[in-house]
Protein backbone atom coordinates (compact mmCIF):
# COMPACT_ATOMS: atom_id res chain seq x y z
CA UNK A 1 0.00 0.00 0.00
CA UNK A 2 1.52 3.63 -1.09
CA UNK A 3 0.78 6.34 1.29
CA UNK A 4 1.53 9.73 0.53
CA UNK A 5 3.63 12.12 2.78
CA UNK A 6 0.27 13.45 3.81
CA UNK A 7 -1.57 10.89 4.32
CA UNK A 8 1.58 9.00 6.50
CA UNK A 9 1.57 12.00 8.52
CA UNK A 10 -2.52 12.12 8.98
CA UNK A 11 -1.89 8.61 9.98
CA UNK A 12 0.70 9.47 12.65
CA UNK A 13 -0.99 12.12 14.12
CA UNK A 14 -4.54 9.91 14.36
CA UNK A 15 -2.82 7.56 16.39
CA UNK A 16 -0.29 10.02 18.32
CA UNK A 17 -2.93 12.46 19.59
CA UNK A 18 -6.18 9.93 19.74
CA UNK A 19 -7.70 12.15 17.70
CA UNK A 20 -9.86 13.02 13.75
CA UNK A 21 -10.65 16.62 14.87
CA UNK A 22 -9.48 19.22 12.48
CA UNK A 23 -9.83 22.98 13.47
CA UNK A 24 -11.08 25.42 11.31
CA UNK A 25 -9.79 28.75 10.60
CA UNK A 26 -12.70 31.08 9.73
CA UNK A 27 -11.39 34.30 10.68
CA UNK A 28 -14.26 36.97 11.42
CA UNK A 29 -13.43 40.45 12.99
CA UNK A 30 -16.86 40.85 14.72
CA UNK A 31 -16.51 37.62 16.22
CA UNK A 32 -12.99 36.98 17.72
CA UNK A 33 -13.22 37.58 21.71
CA UNK A 34 -13.30 40.47 23.27
CA UNK A 35 -9.57 41.36 24.05
CA UNK A 36 -8.78 41.22 20.74
CA UNK A 37 -8.61 44.48 18.62
CA UNK A 38 -10.84 43.70 15.87
CA UNK A 39 -8.26 44.19 13.14
CA UNK A 40 -5.58 41.78 10.46
CA UNK A 41 -3.25 41.77 13.52
CA UNK A 42 -5.91 41.29 16.54
CA UNK A 43 -7.36 37.94 14.39
CA UNK A 44 -3.75 36.88 13.81
CA UNK A 45 -2.70 37.49 17.52
CA UNK A 46 -6.05 35.55 18.49
CA UNK A 47 -5.86 32.74 15.53
CA UNK A 48 -2.16 32.17 17.05
CA UNK A 49 -3.49 31.94 20.61
CA UNK A 50 -6.02 29.00 19.08
CA UNK A 51 -3.28 26.92 17.32
CA UNK A 52 -0.67 27.11 20.23
CA UNK A 53 -3.50 26.07 22.79
CA UNK A 54 -5.41 23.46 20.60
CA UNK A 55 -1.71 21.60 18.33
CA UNK A 56 -1.89 18.73 20.86
CA UNK A 57 -5.19 18.04 20.86
CA UNK A 58 -6.01 18.15 17.04
CA UNK A 59 -4.44 16.61 13.79
CA UNK A 60 -4.74 19.45 11.29
CA UNK A 61 -5.67 22.77 10.48
CA UNK A 62 -8.49 23.81 7.86
CA UNK A 63 -7.89 27.64 7.06
CA UNK A 64 -11.50 28.69 4.73
CA UNK A 65 -9.52 30.99 2.31
CA UNK A 66 -12.81 33.02 1.94
CA UNK A 67 -12.75 34.45 5.10
CA UNK A 68 -8.87 35.42 4.57
CA UNK A 69 -10.02 37.35 1.26
CA UNK A 70 -12.80 39.15 2.66
CA UNK A 71 -10.65 40.94 4.75
CA UNK A 72 -9.10 42.31 1.85
CA UNK A 73 -5.83 41.00 -0.06
CA UNK A 74 -4.09 41.94 3.58
CA UNK A 75 -6.13 39.00 4.75
CA UNK A 76 -4.24 36.66 2.62
CA UNK A 77 -1.14 38.19 3.63
CA UNK A 78 -2.16 37.38 7.29
CA UNK A 79 -2.43 33.45 6.08
CA UNK A 80 0.51 33.70 4.29
CA UNK A 81 2.16 34.87 7.54
CA UNK A 82 0.11 32.30 9.54
CA UNK A 83 1.47 29.29 7.73
CA UNK A 84 5.11 30.30 7.80
CA UNK A 85 4.78 30.68 11.73
CA UNK A 86 3.40 26.83 11.96
CA UNK A 87 5.31 25.53 9.02
CA UNK A 88 5.02 21.58 10.59
CA UNK A 89 1.54 21.43 10.77
CA UNK A 90 -0.97 19.66 8.30
CA UNK A 91 -2.28 22.91 6.79
CA UNK A 92 -5.99 22.06 4.49
CA UNK A 93 -7.12 25.24 2.39
CA UNK A 94 -10.35 24.73 2.10
CA UNK A 95 -10.67 26.66 -1.52
CA UNK A 96 -12.93 24.39 -3.50
CA UNK A 97 -11.27 25.06 -6.51
CA UNK A 98 -11.20 23.77 -9.74
CA UNK A 99 -10.91 24.62 -13.94
CA UNK A 100 -9.35 23.98 -17.25
CA UNK A 101 -5.90 22.75 -16.78
CA UNK A 102 -3.98 25.59 -17.34
CA UNK A 103 -6.02 27.52 -15.00
CA UNK A 104 -6.12 24.65 -12.40
CA UNK A 105 -2.20 24.45 -12.52
CA UNK A 106 -2.35 28.36 -11.60
CA UNK A 107 -4.43 27.83 -8.93
CA UNK A 108 -2.36 24.59 -7.61
CA UNK A 109 0.46 27.01 -7.57
CA UNK A 110 -1.27 29.47 -5.89
CA UNK A 111 -2.66 26.99 -2.89
CA UNK A 112 0.62 24.79 -2.58
CA UNK A 113 3.80 26.85 -3.91
CA UNK A 114 2.48 30.33 -2.62
CA UNK A 115 0.05 29.81 0.42
CA UNK A 116 2.07 26.14 1.59
CA UNK A 117 -0.82 24.30 1.53
CA UNK A 118 -0.79 20.48 3.09
CA UNK A 119 -4.12 19.51 1.25
CA UNK A 120 -6.69 21.40 -0.66
CA UNK A 121 -10.49 20.98 -1.27
CA UNK A 122 -11.80 20.82 -5.20
CA UNK A 123 -15.13 20.90 -6.59
CA UNK A 124 -15.19 17.85 -9.54
CA UNK A 125 -17.68 19.16 -11.51
CA UNK A 126 -15.11 19.85 -14.25
CA UNK A 127 -14.23 16.66 -13.88
CA UNK A 128 -10.81 14.75 -14.59
CA UNK A 129 -8.46 17.28 -16.46
CA UNK A 130 -9.81 20.51 -14.05
CA UNK A 131 -8.35 18.18 -10.66
CA UNK A 132 -5.19 16.76 -12.29
CA UNK A 133 -2.52 19.46 -12.02
CA UNK A 134 -3.65 19.10 -7.95
CA UNK A 135 -2.84 15.49 -8.34
CA UNK A 136 0.65 16.47 -9.94
CA UNK A 137 1.37 17.58 -6.23
CA UNK A 138 2.48 14.32 -4.83
CA UNK A 139 3.34 15.72 -1.24
CA UNK A 140 0.10 17.27 -1.69
CA UNK A 141 -3.92 16.04 -0.85
CA UNK A 142 -6.92 16.73 -2.63
CA UNK A 143 -10.38 16.75 -0.82
CA UNK A 144 -12.99 16.25 -3.64
CA UNK A 145 -16.07 17.62 -3.05
CA UNK A 146 -18.70 15.20 -2.81
CA UNK A 147 -21.48 15.22 -0.73
CA UNK A 148 -21.97 18.35 1.38
CA UNK A 149 -23.42 19.53 4.31
CA UNK A 150 -26.05 22.37 2.88
CA UNK A 151 -29.56 22.06 1.92
CA UNK A 152 -28.48 22.81 -1.75
CA UNK A 153 -26.40 19.23 -2.04
CA UNK A 154 -30.44 18.18 -2.57
CA UNK A 155 -30.28 19.99 -5.75
CA UNK A 156 -27.58 18.29 -7.83
CA UNK A 157 -25.61 16.32 -5.62
CA UNK A 158 -28.11 13.94 -4.75
CA UNK A 159 -29.80 13.51 -8.09
CA UNK A 160 -30.11 10.10 -9.69
CA UNK A 161 -28.01 8.68 -12.65
CA UNK A 162 -29.63 7.05 -15.19
CA UNK A 163 -27.42 4.28 -14.05
CA UNK A 164 -29.12 4.55 -10.78
CA UNK A 165 -26.25 5.92 -8.92
CA UNK A 166 -26.57 9.52 -7.35
CA UNK A 167 -24.16 11.73 -8.86
CA UNK A 168 -22.09 11.96 -5.28
CA UNK A 169 -22.02 8.39 -5.26
CA UNK A 170 -20.54 8.72 -9.03
CA UNK A 171 -17.75 11.36 -7.89
CA UNK A 172 -16.74 8.85 -4.96
CA UNK A 173 -16.50 6.22 -7.78
CA UNK A 174 -14.15 8.72 -10.18
CA UNK A 175 -12.41 9.74 -7.23
CA UNK A 176 -11.53 5.97 -5.67
CA UNK A 177 -10.28 5.61 -9.12
CA UNK A 178 -8.32 8.47 -9.33
CA UNK A 179 -6.80 7.95 -5.84
CA UNK A 180 -5.82 4.14 -6.93
CA UNK A 181 -3.66 6.12 -9.01
CA UNK A 182 -2.08 8.60 -7.77
CA UNK A 183 -2.91 8.23 -3.78
CA UNK A 184 -3.55 11.94 -2.96
CA UNK A 185 -7.38 11.99 -3.80
CA UNK A 186 -9.94 11.73 -0.61
CA UNK A 187 -12.99 13.76 -0.46
CA UNK A 188 -15.65 16.03 1.32
CA UNK A 189 -18.26 14.41 2.90
CA UNK A 190 -20.86 16.28 5.03
CA UNK A 191 -21.59 15.65 8.78
CA UNK A 192 -25.28 16.70 8.40
CA UNK A 193 -25.44 13.49 5.91
CA UNK A 194 -24.92 11.05 8.33
CA UNK A 195 -28.03 8.44 6.63
CA UNK A 196 -25.63 8.11 3.68
CA UNK A 197 -22.31 8.22 5.51
CA UNK A 198 -22.43 4.37 6.01
CA UNK A 199 -24.02 4.09 2.07
CA UNK A 200 -21.10 5.73 0.35
CA UNK A 201 -18.41 4.08 2.91
CA UNK A 202 -19.32 0.82 2.04
CA UNK A 203 -18.54 1.50 -1.64
CA UNK A 204 -15.39 2.65 -1.23
CA UNK A 205 -13.86 1.20 2.51
CA UNK A 206 -10.60 3.11 1.54
CA UNK A 207 -11.12 6.44 0.84
CA UNK A 208 -10.35 9.40 3.06
CA UNK A 209 -13.00 11.58 4.33
CA UNK A 210 -12.84 15.00 5.37
CA UNK A 211 -15.84 15.54 7.37
CA UNK A 212 -17.23 19.46 7.86
CA UNK A 213 -20.56 20.13 9.89
CA UNK A 214 -20.21 18.78 13.35
CA UNK A 215 -20.37 21.96 15.60
CA UNK A 216 -22.70 24.77 13.90
CA UNK A 217 -24.13 23.17 11.38
CA UNK A 218 -25.47 20.60 13.30
CA UNK A 219 -23.92 17.36 11.87
CA UNK A 220 -23.81 13.84 15.24
CA UNK A 221 -19.97 13.56 16.45
CA UNK A 222 -20.30 10.26 17.19
CA UNK A 223 -22.10 8.42 14.40
CA UNK A 224 -19.84 10.61 11.97
CA UNK A 225 -16.57 8.89 13.78
CA UNK A 226 -18.02 5.58 13.61
CA UNK A 227 -19.48 5.87 9.88
CA UNK A 228 -16.53 7.59 8.50
CA UNK A 229 -13.44 5.84 9.07
CA UNK A 230 -11.52 4.26 6.35
CA UNK A 231 -10.33 1.35 6.34
CA UNK A 232 -7.13 2.39 7.83
CA UNK A 233 -9.11 3.63 10.89
CA UNK A 234 -8.66 7.48 9.61
CA UNK A 235 -11.09 10.10 8.97
CA UNK A 236 -10.76 13.96 9.53
CA UNK A 237 -13.48 15.70 10.97
CA UNK A 238 -13.79 19.79 10.92
CA UNK A 239 -15.00 22.31 13.50
CA UNK A 240 -14.84 26.03 12.98
CA UNK A 241 -16.60 28.22 14.63
CA UNK A 242 -17.60 25.98 17.62
CA UNK A 243 -14.68 26.34 18.40
CA UNK A 244 -13.04 29.71 17.40
CA UNK A 245 -16.52 31.44 18.59
CA UNK A 246 -18.57 32.27 21.40
CA UNK A 247 -16.43 31.69 24.37
CA UNK A 248 -17.76 32.49 27.87
CA UNK A 249 -16.06 35.59 29.78
CA UNK A 250 -15.44 34.07 32.93
CA UNK A 251 -12.87 31.25 31.85
CA UNK A 252 -9.45 31.44 30.73
CA UNK A 253 -9.83 31.84 27.05
CA UNK A 254 -7.04 29.48 26.74
CA UNK A 255 -8.98 26.58 29.31
CA UNK A 256 -12.17 27.32 26.54
CA UNK A 257 -10.67 26.66 23.49
CA UNK A 258 -8.90 23.33 24.95
CA UNK A 259 -12.18 22.35 26.41
CA UNK A 260 -14.17 22.67 23.21
CA UNK A 261 -10.97 20.81 21.29
CA UNK A 262 -11.25 18.03 23.80
CA UNK A 263 -15.45 17.87 23.71
CA UNK A 264 -14.76 16.74 20.00
CA UNK A 265 -12.09 14.61 20.54
CA UNK A 266 -13.61 12.10 22.16
CA UNK A 267 -14.29 7.95 20.94
CA UNK A 268 -11.13 8.13 18.59
CA UNK B 1 -38.88 42.33 -18.74
CA UNK B 2 -36.84 43.17 -16.00
CA UNK B 3 -32.99 43.81 -16.49
CA UNK B 4 -30.16 43.95 -13.95
CA UNK B 5 -27.46 46.70 -14.58
CA UNK B 6 -25.10 44.81 -16.01
CA UNK B 7 -27.15 42.87 -18.52
CA UNK B 8 -28.38 46.67 -20.00
CA UNK B 9 -25.08 47.80 -19.66
CA UNK B 10 -24.31 44.64 -22.09
CA UNK B 11 -27.01 44.83 -24.13
CA UNK B 12 -25.61 48.65 -24.72
CA UNK B 13 -22.12 47.54 -25.24
CA UNK B 14 -23.28 44.81 -27.92
CA UNK B 15 -25.57 47.27 -29.97
CA UNK B 16 -22.97 50.31 -29.47
CA UNK B 17 -20.04 47.99 -30.41
CA UNK B 18 -21.14 45.59 -32.81
CA UNK B 19 -19.46 42.90 -31.17
CA UNK B 20 -19.63 40.17 -28.68
CA UNK B 21 -16.39 40.03 -27.69
CA UNK B 22 -15.17 39.72 -24.32
CA UNK B 23 -11.11 39.75 -23.84
CA UNK B 24 -9.87 37.32 -21.25
CA UNK B 25 -7.03 38.55 -18.87
CA UNK B 26 -4.57 35.78 -18.01
CA UNK B 27 -1.52 36.91 -17.35
CA UNK B 28 1.94 35.02 -17.56
CA UNK B 29 4.94 36.39 -17.32
CA UNK B 30 7.21 34.35 -19.28
CA UNK B 31 3.94 35.24 -22.09
CA UNK B 32 4.07 38.87 -22.27
CA UNK B 33 5.47 40.46 -25.48
CA UNK B 34 9.56 41.21 -25.53
CA UNK B 35 9.99 45.20 -24.29
CA UNK B 36 7.91 44.46 -21.10
CA UNK B 37 9.50 43.28 -18.00
CA UNK B 38 8.84 39.79 -16.51
CA UNK B 39 7.72 41.44 -13.39
CA UNK B 40 4.42 42.22 -11.72
CA UNK B 41 4.72 46.32 -13.20
CA UNK B 42 5.30 44.80 -16.76
CA UNK B 43 2.27 42.97 -16.40
CA UNK B 44 0.29 45.74 -15.57
CA UNK B 45 1.95 48.07 -18.20
CA UNK B 46 1.18 45.70 -20.79
CA UNK B 47 -2.52 44.88 -19.40
CA UNK B 48 -3.67 48.17 -19.45
CA UNK B 49 -1.99 48.70 -23.36
CA UNK B 50 -4.19 46.13 -24.23
CA UNK B 51 -7.26 47.69 -22.44
CA UNK B 52 -6.23 51.07 -24.00
CA UNK B 53 -6.31 49.72 -27.06
CA UNK B 54 -9.85 47.07 -27.17
CA UNK B 55 -11.85 49.18 -25.34
CA UNK B 56 -13.44 50.41 -28.42
CA UNK B 57 -13.60 46.61 -29.82
CA UNK B 58 -14.86 44.54 -26.85
CA UNK B 59 -18.13 44.62 -24.38
CA UNK B 60 -16.21 43.18 -21.33
CA UNK B 61 -12.90 42.00 -19.64
CA UNK B 62 -12.93 38.79 -17.60
CA UNK B 63 -9.77 38.27 -16.03
CA UNK B 64 -9.49 34.95 -14.81
CA UNK B 65 -8.36 35.41 -11.05
CA UNK B 66 -6.19 32.17 -10.48
CA UNK B 67 -3.61 33.71 -13.06
CA UNK B 68 -3.18 36.83 -10.86
CA UNK B 69 -3.11 34.57 -7.71
CA UNK B 70 -0.26 32.59 -9.12
CA UNK B 71 1.82 35.79 -9.21
CA UNK B 72 1.80 35.98 -5.79
CA UNK B 73 -0.39 38.25 -3.77
CA UNK B 74 1.09 40.70 -4.74
CA UNK B 75 -1.08 39.38 -8.00
CA UNK B 76 -4.42 39.86 -6.96
CA UNK B 77 -3.14 43.98 -5.76
CA UNK B 78 -2.58 43.86 -9.35
CA UNK B 79 -5.57 42.89 -10.22
CA UNK B 80 -7.55 45.26 -7.44
CA UNK B 81 -5.30 48.37 -8.94
CA UNK B 82 -6.00 47.59 -12.55
CA UNK B 83 -9.93 47.52 -12.05
CA UNK B 84 -9.54 50.98 -10.09
CA UNK B 85 -7.64 52.63 -13.26
CA UNK B 86 -10.79 51.20 -15.31
CA UNK B 87 -13.75 51.17 -13.29
CA UNK B 88 -16.59 51.94 -15.55
CA UNK B 89 -15.53 48.34 -17.84
CA UNK B 90 -17.39 45.74 -17.54
CA UNK B 91 -15.39 43.41 -15.61
CA UNK B 92 -16.13 40.00 -15.51
CA UNK B 93 -13.83 38.00 -12.66
CA UNK B 94 -13.58 34.39 -13.56
CA UNK B 95 -12.82 32.93 -10.01
CA UNK B 96 -15.57 29.66 -10.37
CA UNK B 97 -16.03 29.81 -6.47
CA UNK B 98 -19.00 28.64 -4.40
CA UNK B 99 -19.53 27.00 -0.71
CA UNK B 100 -21.93 27.28 1.54
CA UNK B 101 -23.75 30.05 2.43
CA UNK B 102 -21.90 31.82 5.39
CA UNK B 103 -18.64 31.02 3.10
CA UNK B 104 -20.09 32.37 0.08
CA UNK B 105 -20.90 35.76 1.37
CA UNK B 106 -17.28 35.74 2.10
CA UNK B 107 -16.29 35.27 -1.79
CA UNK B 108 -18.82 37.57 -2.90
CA UNK B 109 -17.92 40.30 -1.09
CA UNK B 110 -14.39 39.58 -2.02
CA UNK B 111 -14.85 39.37 -5.72
CA UNK B 112 -17.81 42.05 -5.47
CA UNK B 113 -16.90 44.58 -2.88
CA UNK B 114 -13.14 44.53 -2.45
CA UNK B 115 -12.23 43.24 -6.10
CA UNK B 116 -15.10 45.48 -7.65
CA UNK B 117 -16.24 43.10 -10.34
CA UNK B 118 -19.39 43.33 -12.17
CA UNK B 119 -19.96 39.46 -12.85
CA UNK B 120 -18.33 36.34 -11.55
CA UNK B 121 -18.46 32.95 -12.42
CA UNK B 122 -19.52 30.21 -10.00
CA UNK B 123 -19.46 26.07 -9.59
CA UNK B 124 -23.00 24.60 -9.66
CA UNK B 125 -22.40 21.75 -7.81
CA UNK B 126 -23.43 22.51 -4.18
CA UNK B 127 -26.58 23.59 -5.22
CA UNK B 128 -28.66 27.28 -4.83
CA UNK B 129 -28.19 28.03 -1.33
CA UNK B 130 -24.11 28.07 -1.94
CA UNK B 131 -25.08 30.67 -5.27
CA UNK B 132 -28.18 32.53 -3.24
CA UNK B 133 -25.76 35.40 -1.37
CA UNK B 134 -23.80 35.78 -5.11
CA UNK B 135 -27.36 36.29 -6.52
CA UNK B 136 -28.43 39.15 -3.91
CA UNK B 137 -25.72 41.38 -5.60
CA UNK B 138 -28.42 42.70 -7.19
CA UNK B 139 -25.76 45.10 -9.67
CA UNK B 140 -23.50 41.88 -10.12
CA UNK B 141 -24.61 38.98 -12.34
CA UNK B 142 -23.19 35.37 -12.01
CA UNK B 143 -22.38 32.77 -14.72
CA UNK B 144 -22.67 29.52 -13.22
CA UNK B 145 -20.65 26.56 -15.36
CA UNK B 146 -22.68 24.80 -17.78
CA UNK B 147 -20.90 22.85 -20.14
CA UNK B 148 -17.56 23.41 -20.21
CA UNK B 149 -14.99 23.56 -23.17
CA UNK B 150 -12.39 20.74 -21.64
CA UNK B 151 -12.40 16.68 -21.90
CA UNK B 152 -13.53 16.11 -18.54
CA UNK B 153 -16.87 17.60 -19.10
CA UNK B 154 -17.73 14.18 -20.37
CA UNK B 155 -16.77 12.87 -16.56
CA UNK B 156 -20.12 14.37 -15.06
CA UNK B 157 -21.30 17.68 -16.87
CA UNK B 158 -22.58 15.23 -19.49
CA UNK B 159 -23.79 11.89 -17.48
CA UNK B 160 -27.66 11.31 -18.32
CA UNK B 161 -29.55 11.81 -15.21
CA UNK B 162 -32.87 9.19 -14.22
CA UNK B 163 -35.00 11.91 -15.58
CA UNK B 164 -33.07 11.69 -19.11
CA UNK B 165 -31.58 15.00 -19.24
CA UNK B 166 -27.85 15.34 -19.01
CA UNK B 167 -26.51 16.98 -15.82
CA UNK B 168 -25.45 20.41 -17.62
CA UNK B 169 -29.08 20.57 -18.92
CA UNK B 170 -30.53 20.47 -15.08
CA UNK B 171 -28.27 23.10 -14.16
CA UNK B 172 -29.54 25.19 -17.21
CA UNK B 173 -33.13 24.44 -16.04
CA UNK B 174 -32.12 25.41 -12.67
CA UNK B 175 -30.25 28.47 -13.68
CA UNK B 176 -33.28 30.12 -15.75
CA UNK B 177 -35.55 29.16 -12.77
CA UNK B 178 -33.53 31.01 -10.62
CA UNK B 179 -32.80 33.83 -13.04
CA UNK B 180 -36.25 34.66 -13.26
CA UNK B 181 -36.47 35.82 -10.07
CA UNK B 182 -32.95 37.52 -9.24
CA UNK B 183 -32.32 38.27 -13.32
CA UNK B 184 -28.90 37.90 -12.73
CA UNK B 185 -28.06 34.48 -13.64
CA UNK B 186 -26.18 32.83 -16.79
CA UNK B 187 -24.58 30.22 -17.63
CA UNK B 188 -20.68 29.09 -19.17
CA UNK B 189 -21.41 27.15 -22.15
CA UNK B 190 -17.87 26.47 -23.73
CA UNK B 191 -17.22 27.01 -27.40
CA UNK B 192 -15.79 23.79 -27.84
CA UNK B 193 -19.51 22.39 -27.41
CA UNK B 194 -20.73 23.07 -30.47
CA UNK B 195 -22.94 20.49 -30.94
CA UNK B 196 -24.50 20.78 -27.66
CA UNK B 197 -25.27 24.89 -28.23
CA UNK B 198 -28.10 24.51 -30.12
CA UNK B 199 -29.91 21.95 -28.24
CA UNK B 200 -29.21 23.85 -24.77
CA UNK B 201 -30.07 27.29 -26.29
CA UNK B 202 -33.89 25.62 -27.53
CA UNK B 203 -34.22 24.76 -23.88
CA UNK B 204 -34.23 28.43 -22.22
CA UNK B 205 -33.85 30.93 -25.15
CA UNK B 206 -33.50 33.79 -22.50
CA UNK B 207 -30.59 32.57 -20.69
CA UNK B 208 -27.40 34.46 -21.59
CA UNK B 209 -24.38 32.70 -22.38
CA UNK B 210 -20.71 33.01 -21.16
CA UNK B 211 -18.45 31.71 -23.97
CA UNK B 212 -15.11 30.80 -23.42
CA UNK B 213 -12.94 28.60 -25.50
CA UNK B 214 -12.93 30.06 -28.70
CA UNK B 215 -9.30 30.76 -29.92
CA UNK B 216 -6.66 28.58 -28.21
CA UNK B 217 -9.12 26.28 -27.14
CA UNK B 218 -10.34 25.87 -30.86
CA UNK B 219 -13.90 26.49 -30.68
CA UNK B 220 -15.41 28.19 -33.65
CA UNK B 221 -16.11 31.38 -33.52
CA UNK B 222 -19.66 32.03 -36.23
CA UNK B 223 -20.84 28.75 -35.19
CA UNK B 224 -20.85 29.99 -31.72
CA UNK B 225 -22.41 33.78 -32.81
CA UNK B 226 -25.09 31.62 -34.24
CA UNK B 227 -26.41 29.32 -31.84
CA UNK B 228 -24.82 30.98 -28.55
CA UNK B 229 -27.20 34.08 -29.47
CA UNK B 230 -30.06 34.62 -26.98
CA UNK B 231 -33.77 35.82 -27.31
CA UNK B 232 -32.08 39.73 -26.47
CA UNK B 233 -29.40 38.85 -29.31
CA UNK B 234 -27.21 38.91 -26.40
CA UNK B 235 -23.97 36.61 -26.08
CA UNK B 236 -20.50 37.15 -24.61
CA UNK B 237 -17.96 35.04 -26.41
CA UNK B 238 -14.67 35.65 -24.58
CA UNK B 239 -10.63 35.05 -26.30
CA UNK B 240 -8.00 35.22 -24.06
CA UNK B 241 -4.33 34.07 -25.08
CA UNK B 242 -5.27 34.09 -28.72
CA UNK B 243 -5.22 38.05 -28.18
CA UNK B 244 -2.82 38.70 -25.62
CA UNK B 245 -0.03 36.12 -26.75
CA UNK B 246 2.27 35.53 -29.65
CA UNK B 247 2.06 38.46 -31.28
CA UNK B 248 4.64 38.77 -34.51
CA UNK B 249 7.55 41.40 -34.00
CA UNK B 250 7.82 42.81 -37.13
CA UNK B 251 4.48 44.91 -36.36
CA UNK B 252 3.44 47.72 -33.79
CA UNK B 253 2.06 45.68 -30.97
CA UNK B 254 -1.25 47.83 -30.23
CA UNK B 255 -2.20 46.92 -34.29
CA UNK B 256 -1.63 43.56 -33.93
CA UNK B 257 -3.42 43.46 -30.85
CA UNK B 258 -6.35 45.35 -32.07
CA UNK B 259 -5.93 43.61 -35.10
CA UNK B 260 -7.03 40.31 -33.43
CA UNK B 261 -9.54 41.86 -31.61
CA UNK B 262 -11.10 42.71 -34.77
CA UNK B 263 -10.57 39.51 -35.87
CA UNK B 264 -12.88 38.15 -33.48
CA UNK B 265 -15.90 40.65 -33.67
CA UNK B 266 -17.20 39.50 -37.25
CA UNK B 267 -20.39 38.69 -37.53
CA UNK B 268 -22.04 40.41 -34.57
Amino acid sequence: MVHSPFYSALLSGIQDKETFLCIGLDPVCDLIPSGFPQTLSGIKQYLSLVIDVTQDLCIAYKPNISFFEALGIEGLRLLEDLRKSYPDLLWIIDAKRGDIGNTSAMQAKFLYDILGASAVTLHPYMGFDSLAPFFNYKNGFNFVLGLTSNPGSADFEMQTLASGHLLCESVLDYCSQWNAKTHNVGVVVGATQTSHLAQLRQRHPELLYLVPGVGAQGGDLASVQTKGVNSDGAVIINASRAILYGHPTDIELSKSIRGRAVAFRHGA
